[in-house]
């Protein structure tokens, strides 16, 4: 059987960790490399990404003659958060007969936030024999497919509430300006209110795929978006944060029907959260029968967690029937140790 | 659409648990209830489970009788945990066309341990167009399908543990005993050497599904058992055990490759655990890329859990393939909150 062929669309820090990531995996390899900058066109890849190899292939800003010149099993989209702008993306995957696997995280559960553009991506994955996945980290796996999976255990669930308390210090000046890292309290509800500071986008795709999945009505998803005001002083490369400024964002979405809540998420994100005794990790509390309470700490790291979940999904996406899928319709997702061959059922 | 319909055969501990959690759900009836003690029969099953409402069906031990008379989507078999004792019951199902999903532990993973009836079986479910899935808590949930879930998140998977820590005070003298739990270190050995303190039943069936999921050769499957030899006076309406008798099993499993050992399960199964200052939980460590540590807090419970995923399983085993599946097979499991019959597609 020929190897499985990939071609990446968006090579940054998480498109660029998925290639080297398929470039160290067996029966798997990189025909196509589509980037944004012009000045960085015509690299071997493996320059590109600042490895000791040559790849053999050439990033090229033209993703047109790059779909129209390989054949590919998958197209690995990692360029934008939101539907509206990898939907033209997407659709010329697809048309090119190739499935996607996206990042961007509307992606993970799109229909509710663009059901026009779902019903569309939908048909053209029909229409041309290939399967479309939004994943990742969050959303994709820690605060809903996870959460979905340790329901299994319950006879019956009534509450849902889950923590992902990670670390945003190894990240740089965007992370840090659209979490209002380094802001003062007035310049972060300032910054809240123009959209500048979003906090974390997948709430309105996490809660909604959770509710579906075990059947749970929800007709709001509410979130507030509240500084992190730090009692101490923290400091990365990229930020200062005296006593009294903002260290972070602390999301919370919640899942309402009714007026009342029925799935809380939370995503607090800060700079160095140990200097306030906050212990990083990723926490569920299922109030049902049973109760049930898991945590990963340290939390489930995001940049590797998004780009090993995108990656794994390779081979469940190549083997689904056609369509627009999200992870509930997935099998078990998992690791990848073998050849990638041996996943693929022709 | 009409009800889902479920007859179950076997209506012990776990069947009448799964009994109870069918009854209390929309969109889905029991239509058959297959016993094994002739002194029951010809109940209604609400009398038989001790509910406070009939149910309309007759309790019976002549199984072939009750599944010529009804037409049912899945038949859930709770008798045995050994898959050549259940193999003519799933057999008698499947020839009736309708799907099965048993508790029988080895039933999880049958294929290592009996290859000619799992092939057998595959056909049988084929040929009549129904799944047979083998589930549970464990062997089919914590030491397995959240296993391989949490290594979706990792770029490698070097090495697997993981621990099942339990408290065995609520069951009975049948546990008791074949745990070994009131016996002296002595007594023990020999029960293990006789076959009559067996531990746990599912390491055979766990370890090589984490490794087929992932893709991890393993040669062989090594297990082990000790007593928990204990230091205190422990009891139980069961059991009493004085210092230096046998509180438990320390049932260990390793699966190597090369005799290198690259899956640990562990499940040490005691009363009163923490007696001597033992934590219940599930433990589930990765070491790889990234190293992922999780817990939960107290134990996923046995009894319970076992019912709710044997049941959560139904709609998924109705809208699968036809053929002898495992939980890596299936979409991602979760409760059922919703009428089950907008889980089913037709």
């Amino acid at each position: 059987m020929d190897k499985v062929k990939v071609v990446m669309w968006g090579i940054g820090a998480m498109g660029g960790g998925m290639a080297k990531m398929i470039l160290d995996k067996e029966g798997i390899e990189i025909v196509g490399a589509i980037i944004g900058h012009p000045e960085k066109a015509n690299m071997d890849l493996g320059d590109y990404l600042g490895i000791d190899r040559k790849v053999g292939v050439l990033t090229s800003t033209d993703a047109k003659t790059v779909l129209d010149s390989v054949k590919a099993d998958v197209c690995i989209i990692a360029t934008d958060s939101f539907v509206k702008n990898v939907f033209p993306q997407i659709k010329m995957a697809v048309e090119h007969k190739m499935n996607v696997i996206t990042i961007a995280e509307e992606m993970s559960y799109p229909h509710t936030i663009e059901p026009e553009l779902s019903k569309e991506m939908d048909r053209l994955a029909k229409e041309n024999g290939v399967t479309i996945l939004g994943t990742g980290v969050n959303p994709g796996f820690v605060l809903d497919t996870l959460i979905i999976v340790l329901s299994a255990a319950c006879r019956r669930v009534n509450k849902i509430r889950a923590a992902r308390i990670n670390d945003l210090s190894p990240f740089g000046p965007t992370v840090m300006r659209t979490q209002g890292v380094g802001t003062t309290p007035e310049e972060f509800e300032k910054g809240i209110k123009e959209g500048t500071i979003v906090g974390h986008i997948g709430f309105q795709q996490s809660i909604p795929m959770i509710a579906d999945a075990l059947g749970i009505e929800i007709d709001e998803v509410v979130e507030t978006r509240e500084p992190i005001i730090s009692s101490v002083y923290r400091e990365t490369p990229h930020v200062k944060v005296e006593p009294g400024m903002v260290a972070g964002c602390k999301h919370i979405a919640y899942g309402k029907k009714n007026g009342e809540v029925v799935i809380t998420l939370e995503h607090p994100q800060q700079i160095h959260p140990h200097l306030e005794g906050v212990e990083t990790g990723d926490y569920i509390w299922i109030e049902g029968d049973p109760n049930l309470s898991l945590s990963i700490k340290p939390e489930t790291p995001g940049g590797i967690g998004t780009i090993a979940v995108a990656v794994n999904m390779i081979p469940h996406v190549i083997n689904s029937e056609p369509g627009l899928k999200s992870m509930i319709d997935m099998p078990l997702p998992h690791a990848l140790m073998a050849d990638i061959r041996k996943y693929i059922r022709r």
